[in-house]
């Protein structure tokens, strides 16, 4: 339970319809998509406006609580997991629309916005929000923010660090800043706005989000196709990245996933060991011509079956299995994990088939579902919580997995973080100059360690500080022990 | 004159043939490309590789003798002007291209290798390096690492910043890091590239860079448009982007700026209020279809004569007559001085008339030539230093242009950088909090403000370091965020 003068200083600040102490409530917040780990914080607050989340941090800045901000809680690397006797900021009651300017291409808005509002926003003008990770119907923009997240479409049009232009920020200690150009192309000085984003809320608290919206393309056009086995696909993709044709999307989808997506939601995908949705967009001839050199180069790699989406509805179904495929792990398997990593694209072969001796080896079943065109691999690894030992060994497996993206010269984490989930891998990554070269940001903006503590960085580095009128208090000082 | 144990060390480090300390041969490394401050360095150093960085950088931090890194010396804010008693480390001896790996386009090169070279080494495989600032037949990637360099082409490309994907970065106090995800699309920790990019020097010396380098287009097509007035002409360009046509440049030159360039290199420009060069680039069948489209623009901005280059020749023509206009502007001055800002596209015209009437004011000629798709402007005042009193006049002048631009919404610099130059504009940009913020960056890299000082920011902050020789073990390191 909260101390009393905890919810006596936030419901000051917020009003009680903005503050969750009881125990019972506390529990819908222990975790976020990521289940493997559960801590109940010791308060929720939910600020309303700019100057709650800097009063609520600049408080716990003074009195060394630790914070941890929340968007909609769907992230899949434990990033807004609580720390125990911490405050958790949930950001969902900020969400208002505050600016849409077309001319500029620029939308101005609050971090609990959801995604998919954006493109509804200027969906009119004839604009979208080009980032698209699956949960965008759900995440928040100030959670994409923090994870950097992808989508299927970020081969072509980038993560969401290409696309938010600035932000106001609530800095650790409580100071606002406006970090970053907005409107303007370019700004001097320090570009902070790149570290800032996928820094996965360990450097402060956006409150308010600039956004590049873009035009919606003239024409689009999506083909699915079958094929023998990975291998052949891959080929496909290899042939389509290297003949210059940049595809809006390249998803790949392995047998498994294709039986767990029929079951779930009947796209009548073919029976194949791998399928392609490749979907390219742009100008009206543009797009044909590339179009047809798509199919030809599918053909080439042996596809058993083209298939052309005919018109919108066609497209939205293919769409619709491919987005289904994480959901629809339930219905050939009781539990699954989701790895995320990513390798160069020419590695690809060579890494999905290690993928596939490892599940051999483990006697485990790994389903593939992944942004081929930009190497971002999911492999699911299915398992029965039930049975004893194998929740660990799922684990086990998909650490692997991990270690073998980085032999092929990959990297941890595609677009799900670090959070908590993988910092211990962090070291096989980058060497001990490279993450205290990291940390340096880490203690130049929070040198106590309360912007969410226990993430992304095995070994918090020591920050210096000299006792003095900063004092943890005891149950802090246990908070971050269990968490490190 | 140096120090004779500093000459003995460097002697040491690099061999005779790589250490300048004649004040004669100093001389000539006074100043960068803005020649509006010079100072001659203490000693100047020419590193072969990057151990031999390392080792420069780590003297001169255990003896805190501050340094400066020069790359070709070409750049226009004097972000390389040298410190009174330091080192010059000039980077020009590093340039071996070290790595070309075209199925993941990358080519990884040292950070004295010219701009232009990264496009010949990849030239034949139909690939080429993107960020063309009009200096790359001279600049390194280095220095437009350094001051993040755009280029004509950086409306639809990006800026150098977009193309730097990892960099191996000698840190002020010597140690070596890698920064940035190089090969693998994505890196987890915090992104320190973006930050690194456009630091103009001050947080450490990048002694291997990694690039991406993209597909030639199959199509490139070409037009000059004249207008009746730069207003006419803005007209064109807001029509063309408003279109969704994002074209691979668009150029405004204005009378002042054309008479200048006819005189100096004859491209046979029309005589007329403006012009604007148009560039589309991109799949045949797209550039070909949004190229008419463009044409159909200028004529409703009632172009008075639209040229279209017929070859690769007079393509060749238009790009001499635009790339030779800073030079051109000796043919009708003797004098000019540069401007470098930005403003919101949408505020072009109103910023163009108001900087119009300031050089009236003034009553002086200012011609304008610039990257008008992204609204980077580069005002050119001209003046005679002969007259007394011109210069300062100039400069004030130009100083008020980018008031007017600030006023508008826009940034104090679209390409050129801080440096020495624009340092005391930067208040009328930012709050002090965030140039405040900013520097925590620079006191958590360089807490003895040794590497590349009196650059960027008006007033170092104090990063509280404690007064003692200058160890820089972790935790002292970081501790020099405590002041925070």
């Amino acid at each position: 339970m909260a101390s009393s003068r905890l919810v006596d200083r936030m419901t000051e600040i917020l009003g009680p319809e903005g503050v969750i102490s009881e125990r019972e409530q506390l529990r819908a917040y222990e975790c976020d998509g990521l289940m493997n780990y559960r801590v109940i914080p010791e308060i929720v607050v939910l600020p309303e406006t700019a100057e709650h989340v800097q009063r609520i941090v600049r408080y716990c800045h003074d009195e060394g609580i630790p914070f941890v901000a929340r968007g909609s809680g769907t992230g899949l690397s434990g990033g807004a997991l609580p720390v125990e006797s911490g405050v958790l900021i949930v950001l969902s009651r900020m969400r208002r629309i505050l600016e849409v300017d077309i001319p500029n291409q620029r939308v101005v808005v609050e971090p609990g916005v959801i995604n998919i509002w954006v493109s509804q926003a200027v969906a009119d003008e004839g604009y979208y929000y080009a980032p698209d990770p699956a949960s965008q119907i759900v995440s928040s923009i100030g959670g994409n923010l923090a994870e950097n997240s992808g989508g299927v479409h970020c081969l072509k049009y980038g993560f969401t660090t290409n696309h938010v232009m600035g932000a106001e920020v609530v800095l650790p200690d409580g100071t606002m800043v406006n970090i970053g150009g907005g409107k303007a192309p370019d700004a001097p000085g320090y570009e902070l706005l790149g570290a800032f984003v996928g820094s996965e809320g360990t450097l402060g608290i956006a409150t308010k989000i600039t956004l590049r919206v873009v035009r919606k393309p003239a024409s689009v056009k999506t083909l699915l196709a079958a094929f023998k086995d990975t291998e052949e696909a891959g080929d496909a993709v290899s042939g389509i990245i290297g003949s210059g044709i940049v595809p809006a999307a390249i998803e790949m989808m392995d047998s498994l996933c294709i039986e767990a997506v029929e079951t779930a939601v009947h796209p009548g995908f073919p029976q194949a060991g791998a399928v392609l949705i490749v979907e390219l967009d742009g100008p009206e001839a543009e797009v044909s011509s590339q179009f047809d050199q798509t199919i030809e180069i599918c053909e080439k790699a042996n596809a058993s079956e083209i298939r052309i989406a005919q018109d919108d509805e066609e497209r939205a179904l293919f769409w619709k299995g491919r987005k289904a495929a994480f959901a629809a792990m339930g219905r050939i398997a009781n539990d699954y994990y989701v790895q995320d990593a990513v390798v160069p694209r020419t590695e690809l072969g060579a890494t999905l088939k290690r993928i596939s001796e490892l599940g051999s080896e483990y006697g485990m079943r790994v389903a593939n579902v992944f942004h081929a065109g930009d190497g971002n691999l999911h492999p699911l690894v299915l398992y029965d919580n039930d049975v004893p030992g194998e929740a660990e060994k799922a684990e086990d497996l998909a650490g692997e997995i991990v270690m073998t993206c980085l032999e092929h010269g990959g990297s941890l984490t595609g677009e799900h973080g670090i959070g908590r989930d993988k910092m211990k891998y962090m070291p096989k990554m980058f060497t001990t100059e490279d993450m205290d070269t990291m940390q340096l940001l880490r203690c130049a903006f929070d040198p106590h360690h309360i912007c969410n503590p226990g993430k992304v960085f095995p070994t918090p580095r020591l920050c210096g500080e000299k006792p003095g009128p900063f004092h943890m208090h005891p149950v802090q000082k246990a908070g971050l022990a269990e968490n490190f």
